[in-house]
């Protein structure tokens, strides 16, 4: 059979010359048909319906509807009106009265759904096989875990049966499936996605996430869901900008040496190793700085001993007291932990979160993405069956201490190990850098040259669309410290801004190393045309307040005026009074600010 | 005797003219003797300590050292080094080691600190009596009670003791005995000043808060201690701008009918009443806006009624297990009930407060301040000694929802009540916009004719700082077609700005008039140190969002850098590249564009 993968470029091609929406249906129906893991859905839509609703479709316009015709799934503690929602509990089943927010936001872009799939009963877990339901197979070997909460969503994407589908995210339940099926789990940053609608976990670290099959797939359903919904408390109003270029001179982290957590599986630890040896090819030849990811570890063992678990009593605390013997039983044993922990235990946990998240702040101060191992190694479901919470708890570990540090976070696939075997890789960033995950996520997954999910079809390269500014967005040409990577890069990015791209001015300039500092600063001056030097640039965007308060930190001499770029475009940009370069040095032979600082540690 | 009290400005007028420091400290110790209330002090520093700490200070320098001789006292739950911290529990006190971040700040700006304060035990009550050591007296009418929790320092305040004191604030430990004692108290955005050396109450919601006769010297003393530290885990690097002038248009909000609560006391009602009259003359004639006050209350139920006491307890639950008996026995029987709550009780509290904050964040929408009675009405001890914890709870009902919802609080004197008792207003804004309370409250405070505490000092008028930019705004300096009735004003003006006042530029710059147009512009250029002109300008305020629109739109070879002015201050203002008045015309001799143009038409 042909294991193709519907991406949305592909689909919306077919569309745009001959496939139909029913075909489409008829086709993820047979696939399903052939895939025949009756553990993938506890939902499937009939037939007839979802040809009914694609047959209800605008006429094709991926403008207005970007997700026209992609078919979707949506994981089983998600509402859609007129389905039951289960959370794997059957005796807790209820027919949902309204469809979940960002479901909804979905359905409105054109998207088809599919069905409801199975997940961890309730969302506790990181198998995927704590079911009371058949528990969906791996899609690369049915003696491993297909990984959980959401093994149903991520096993329903690698076999193509659907474009992506939702999962819900506390302590990975968004990224270890991704990483045991091949497959790309965007988990936003806290509150960007809509929570109305879905049964929580633990309301104050869930999120809904997104399968893949790849990272501009999964972007464009987090960017159609992503708005403030006013009815959910923990909703915020977050930037959701398109993917960004790559900043040059990106700083990535890697765990340092004890760090490095494979539960002495050789083949996986080989396989993480070959997926940073893409790094390089992908960020330049910018070494990754070890992290002491001590206190990650610290935080990640502080949601299993902390209070947290008593937000999954709070969950279904009626459930359990009515019906204890409906709940899977491994289940019942975690959540009844959380009966004796008081209200001073709670705060005592809160505290020391806020002070490992203050040592953890520090990391962030010299490292743009992190990048983890999505688990430590594999694990059977043989393993499970003997012991039901010790391999759950390992898988854990690079993923639990995410949502209590407001991080956003983005599973990609990484190179395969060498019994053919999926590994995943997962990107790190502080809140609100979705989309710098995305940007590095999109061209580390190309370089692997892996197919997607289980099927045969290559990743294709990343998109290049994303160098210039968005609607609302202000072009700011920078040429000193405010460069990746340079000391006062920070100003921009605490502004949400994005790199954009490299480019040199125009040869109208001259380069001056002003006096002061540190921060040391170049001052950028326009000469008669033609008779200076071309200068490298980086072009950023940013927001207009972002602009206006970037600009009240900019010193004498320096001002923003325009600067004339040499692909013939021009934007704001660093100007210098001329009264400020009075015996300053003229570094314009260096051709830029990086290349003359490289000068002086190397001189 | 004679009632003066000991303003900032009053304190450095005298040392400017023959005031020693060491007379300063006698007066204080005079005073002291005269008031004669043993409760205000617990630890009262030696005179001859106070006066050889006076003796060591640096020569008079208000501007390097801003609190340069100003007498001071500090709450004693807050730690100063070699001094006793007792938190009005004896069998509690330790000797401290360090001296709290936020005391070290105002000791190195030159303030002198005489003593330690009582208060309501471990800062838990709003009455300022439940101590073991004799309880400080109210002020102005010994049968009623200070105020608490924060009553030692507010009561020395108000006898102009000290200039100014600092309380804490978690529920209203900070505000209700300023409003009792006819003296101000700023209640500071949470985590703008540190709590490093402070014992907690309630981590997640205590401050440090200022008591001073004057919102000019609270602030002062607030804008001193206000830094990030990172050794506090909720310090939060947070504006704290200058007190600003008032914003034209102000949307000022005041309780509904139903919101009005008094316990029935129609002299605080009335005297609410008078103090909002005055407020017209303060912020025009828009009248205040009716809010409801109904989730406000909810979540101050929920302070007392949700699982916050057990941060109490966390606090001091090694305290009651070893010694119960030494606890005050009203504190004792509210924190014991503690001890019953869960950790899903406290999560029920926490998601139960997240929904009402999105209710409450709506009141933001339209109005900048909210203004509220301190308290309901005053009480007397006697009443406390039948019913310990009922008034106490009557003071919390405009005071505990705030620290709860990340609001900043100004408590200013408002008009007397006609039975010679002080009564007073609370100005609310959400987190970060303290100067904008500042600037409200010292101009509502000034038009009140009062004396300052309960001396006889009248409160002076406030500092004229209207003609600068208000928190959030941003002052930009135009030279040309900017200039209020030339041809591009409107691109200022139709982004909201506001103009502040004409300034002429230090002699640095020279005009040029640049080719092209119409528009004609010009441009203005530093040039070396006195060898320039001074050439007019318009101070104009805007938005950061505004401002960096309104610079998308200034074409090459304009920028906007950096401008001096005559007055020694300095703003973002109009730059031009030194390329662009190759040719062009110099125009300094006219001192300015509108002159300039003007000898166009007349030529």
């Amino acid at each position: 059979m042909s294991k193709t993968f519907p991406t949305v470029a592909s689909l919306h091609t077919a569309y745009a010359h001959d496939l139909s929406p029913k075909e489409m249906i008829a086709n993820v129906y047979r696939r399903i048909a052939e895939v025949n893991d009756p553990g993938i859905f506890i939902t499937l839509i009939p037939q007839d319906a979802a040809v009914a609703a694609a047959g209800a479709l605008p006429a094709f316009d991926p403008v207005t509807y970007p997700l026209w015709g992609v078919p979707f799934a949506v994981k089983d503690n998600i509402d859609v009106a007129g389905m039951p929602t289960t959370a794997a509990c059957p005796e807790f089943a209820y027919l949902a009265a309204s469809t979940a927010f960002a479901v909804q936001k979905l359905l409105d872009a054109g998207a088809l759904l599919i069905g409801k799939t199975n997940l961890d009963q309730f969302a506790n877990g990181l198998v995927g096989i704590r079911t009371p339901y058949p528990a969906p197979k791996n899609s690369f070997n049915t003696d491993y875990v297909p990984g959980g909460s959401s093994s149903g969503s991520a096993v329903a994407v690698a076999h193509g049966l659907v474009t992506f589908a939702l999962g819900t995210d506390t302590a990975g339940s968004g990224r270890i499936p991704a990483g045991l099926n091949n497959i790309v789990g965007l988990k936003p940053s806290l509150g960007s996605v809509s929570s109305s609608g879905v049964i929580p976990t633990c309301r104050t670290l869930d999120t809904i996430s997104v399968f893949a099959g790849t990272v501009a797939d999964a972007t464009r359903a987090f960017q159609v869901m992503a708005a403030f919904d006013p009815k959910d408390a923990y909703s915020r109003a977050l930037p959701v900008p398109p993917p960004s270029g790559l900043p040059p001179g990106m700083r990535v982290g890697i765990p340092d040496g004890k760090g490095r957590r494979f539960g002495g599986d050789t083949l996986s630890e080989a396989a993480f190793d070959a997926t940073l040896a893409d790094l390089s090819s992908v960020t330049g030849n910018t070494m990754p700085t070890p992290v002491d990811m001590t206190a990650l570890f610290d935080v990640a063992h502080l949601l299993d001993s902390g209070p947290w678990v008593a937000e999954r009593l709070h969950a279904i605390g009626n459930m359990i007291a009515a019906k204890p013997e409906t709940l899977h039983p491994t289940m019942r044993k975690i959540i009844e932990c959380a009966k004796s922990l008081s209200a001073v235990d709670t705060f005592a946990g809160l505290y020391r979160l806020g002070e490992l998240r203050r040592i953890t702040d520090a990391i962030w101060s010299h490292v743009d993405v992190l990048i983890v191992p999505t688990y430590p190694r594999p694990r059977k479901v043989d393993e499970l069956m003997t012991d039901p919470t010790g391999p759950n708890g390992e898988l854990a570990t690079y993923t639990s201490f995410v949502n209590l540090l407001d991080l956003c976070a983005l599973a990609i696939p990484g190179r395969f190990r060498s019994d053919g075997l999926p590994s995943g890789v997962t990107l790190i960033a502080p809140r609100g850098r979705d989309g710098l995950l995305a940007a590095l996520g999109e061209r580390l997954h190309s370089v692997s040259l892996n197919g997607i999910g289980a099927s045969t079809d290559k990743v294709p390269p990343p998109s290049d669309s994303s160098s210039i500014a968005a609607p609302g967005e202000i072009e700011l040409v920078v040429v000193g410290a405010h460069l990746s990577g340079m000391p006062l890069n920070h100003e921009l990015t605490r502004r949400g801004a994005r790199f954009l791209r490299a480019e040199p001015t125009t040869k109208d300039y001259k380069l001056f190393a002003l006096p002061g500092g540190p921060p040391y600063r170049p001052g950028l001056m326009r000469v008669p045309d033609g008779t200076g030097a071309q200068i490298a640039t980086e072009v950023w965007a940013l927001s207009a307040e972002g602009l206006g308060s970037f600009i009240t930190g900019v010193p004498a001499p320096l001002g923003i005026g325009t600067t004339r770029l040499a692909d013939g475009t021009s934007a704001k940009g660093f100007i210098v009074e001329a009264e400020g370069i009075v015996g300053a040095k003229d570094i314009s032979e260096f051709g830029g600010w990086r290349n003359y600082i490289a000068s002086l540690s190397t001189s």
